[in-house]
């Protein structure tokens, strides 16, 4: 017996989380036992207050191809934590909103919180006797989802982020004068998409010279004697930092710049650890310098997207469908690496609660020469997943995406 | 009898600096007048300390047609002002060298300093009765060199700006609440740059809502009401403006958040205006508001780099080389419109004196809606300059791109 389907997407934006809607569209609507494909506009926030479209008969076949690579969420997104006490009224309210539109299959598109969105929904339906299957497709570009090879999200960020820094260290090199310049990478907690910066290097010894991550300790001192040798080798320098570099009592070190700012309409001024090293780096050795936040571009450039990347989340979305299909729930689909050389991957599916409000960091093992660089084995792990530029529609010299009407 | 040229960059990167390069190279090596290419490196200040190479045989076939669509300086670049007294002994040196290379012709790519330096050294040439011709080729994302319809190098940073504002556009636009969005763009004093963020949109009313240019005065008052109009009418806002936004008085806006900014270590923050604006809309709305800067990816970015940019910047460094063997000297190749749609361009020469330490503005006619938007006689001005994207070379999923030995 026929029932319908409904997809969300939450959290941050990615280059991708279109691509595994697509791939749950297409292949829901391939199948006879699902009738329609909804869309909650805005997540479940949005859901909740009857935001939803009909993706099944509002997107024509070429929207469709068209939302495959479109960046950022189509259906809009929130952040929205579901009650932690499966008895607030919330849920029956959900769950009979679930019933008039006789919905059998729910999935979201999401990293953490999204799974703990799953989570809690596939819990509340085992204790209802409910039958829908709740199934969390992964996104993010911090890669900091457990029990996955990588995220969807992850590889078209790396990607963004090894090209934007090659071209970076070209610009700063054509200067005689020692310069440094420190760019700012995401990842508050994670420094996958920071260690990335290393792809950017053409040989061996070429900038990113100095990668800092926030799994080793930033100490000031140790970083001045870093930039120091650094300078002594070569005249232009390019750091890596992540957004989320602490020192050893946990501290951003942005916040050490933050505590006195304030402009002269007696705002507070917020600025990142680039900002922070770059006036650091200034007042110790008086050389030219410069910080670049690479900022959201790494999560929505469409134009540097992974070819590899949209194929492997449309994969997921189709996955997850299937999973569905099959009468399981309570699970998201997770990334099995079958192969280094050649790189070859398949999908597999993965308890949601063993999931959800856990952080994959970066692996010290990974983390080489007293935390200023990564190893190989991170290259060859990360490598497979930039690969490949996507066949784009282009009109006027812009890329054709598809707007929400 | 055969002679040689040399050529050398000079000022910022962009993105098609080494297409006129390429230019040049092919063009006279195609010549039987010219002997050998050689190359300055970091331009005029290089070469008179010895560096430079020949391009002419340091080059394979395949590595020149990678510089064509390598951004950045190839050969180095310099910020160097040459004596203003020409009876000073740098010049004597200076042609000394040339004579001692054998040197005929002299081809330096730049912006407006380069054009002052081509303009005292065919001014030197002509008093002292040497022969060699004295050539500039036009370069600068800024587009604010006089007598030329636009410069090679705006076309490609304005494609990068379109492109990129778009996807922000849709990242930003992904969440229910009220939020704002502030880009700042580059350009000191002229807002050719930040006017082709009206480029992103896609429907008339889409964002970016509100554009500001360097070229009207900036009111704290007039855009707080702006902002508090367009939020009225959408929740997510998208404001570009320029890094060199002044008020009437002509102070930028940026000094009014450095003068109190100081951080624990006691050391000058530097603050652009779209973090100080950032700050003054958290604080005169509560809404949630987020800067970026995009920074030096504007004038270095090869991936996004515009076809016609790069053709364009190709014919003026061949136009450059026809120019001086036919003995003409103190000229600067500029780009002549000839048609609108389709758009059409041929190169002529106009007097470097007439070009040089002159600035083209933003024309105020562009301007429109109380300095808040561009014309669409601008978007007509600017859209064919945008147009297409150059196959690229991709090894290991990133752009292959020309280092220097």
């Amino acid at each position: 017996m026929k029932k319908n389907a409904i997809v969300g997407q939450s959290g941050g934006p990615t280059a991708v989380i279109n691509a595994s809607l697509y791939g749950i569209i297409k292949e829901g609507m391939a199948h006879d036992e699902i009738d329609r494909v909804y869309g909650m506009i805005n997540g479940i926030e949005g859901f909740m207050s009857g935001n939803y479209m009909d993706l099944s008969n509002d997107l024509t076949a070429e929207e469709l191809e068209l939302l495959k690579l479109t960046p950022a969420a189509y259906l809009g997104s929130c952040r929205y934590k579901l009650p932690d006490d499966l008895s607030s009224p919330f849920y029956p309210a959900l769950f009979e909103k679930f019933r008039v539109m006789d919905i059998g299959y729910f999935f979201y598109i999401g990293g953490n919180d999204s799974m703990d969105t799953v989570s809690k929904l596939s819990r509340y339906a085992a204790h209802h006797q409910s039958d829908i299957r709740f199934i969390g497709i992964p996104k993010t570009i911090d890669n900091d989802l457990v029990l996955t090879d990588h995220t969807p999200g992850y590889g078209s960020a790396a990607k963004y982020v090894a090209d934007t820094v090659r071209e970076i260290v070209l610009d700063a090199s054509v200067y005689q004068q020692k310069s440094v310049t420190i760019i700012e990478l995401m990842g508050r907690h994670a420094g996958w998409l920071t260690a990335a910066s290393a792809m950017a290097r053409k040989f061996e010894g070429d900038n990113p010279v100095l990668i800092y991550l926030p799994e080793s300790d930033f100490d000031f001192e140790q970083f001045a004697s870093d930039v120091d040798s650094a300078l002594q080798k070569r005249s232009s320098i390019i750091i890596c930092v992540s957004e989320g570099l602490s020192d050893s009592n946990g501290k951003f070190i942005c916040e050490y710049a933050d505590e006195a700012r304030l402009d002269t309409f007696g705002h507070k001024m917020l600025t990142g650890s680039g900002k922070m090293l770059e006036n650091f780096v200034r007042d110790r050795f008086g050389v030219k310098v410069r910080s670049i936040e690479l900022n959201v571009s790494q999560r929505c450039s469409g134009m540097l997207a992974s070819a590899v990347d949209i194929e492997e989340s449309v994969q997921a979305g189709i996955k997850g469908v299937k999973t569905a299909l099959e009468g399981i729930t309570g699970m998201m689909i997770a990334f099995k690496r079958t192969a280094d050389s050649p790189y070859t991957m398949e999908c597999v599916t993965v308890d949601v609660n063993e999931v959800c409000n856990k952080e994959k960091l970066f692996p010290n093992e990974w983390i080489s020469k007293n935390g200023t660089d990564v190893t190989d084995d991170f290259l060859a792990y990360a490598l497979p997943l930039i690969q490949g530029e996507p066949e784009r529609k282009m009109e006027g010299g812009r890329p054709v995406y598809l707007y929400r009407k």
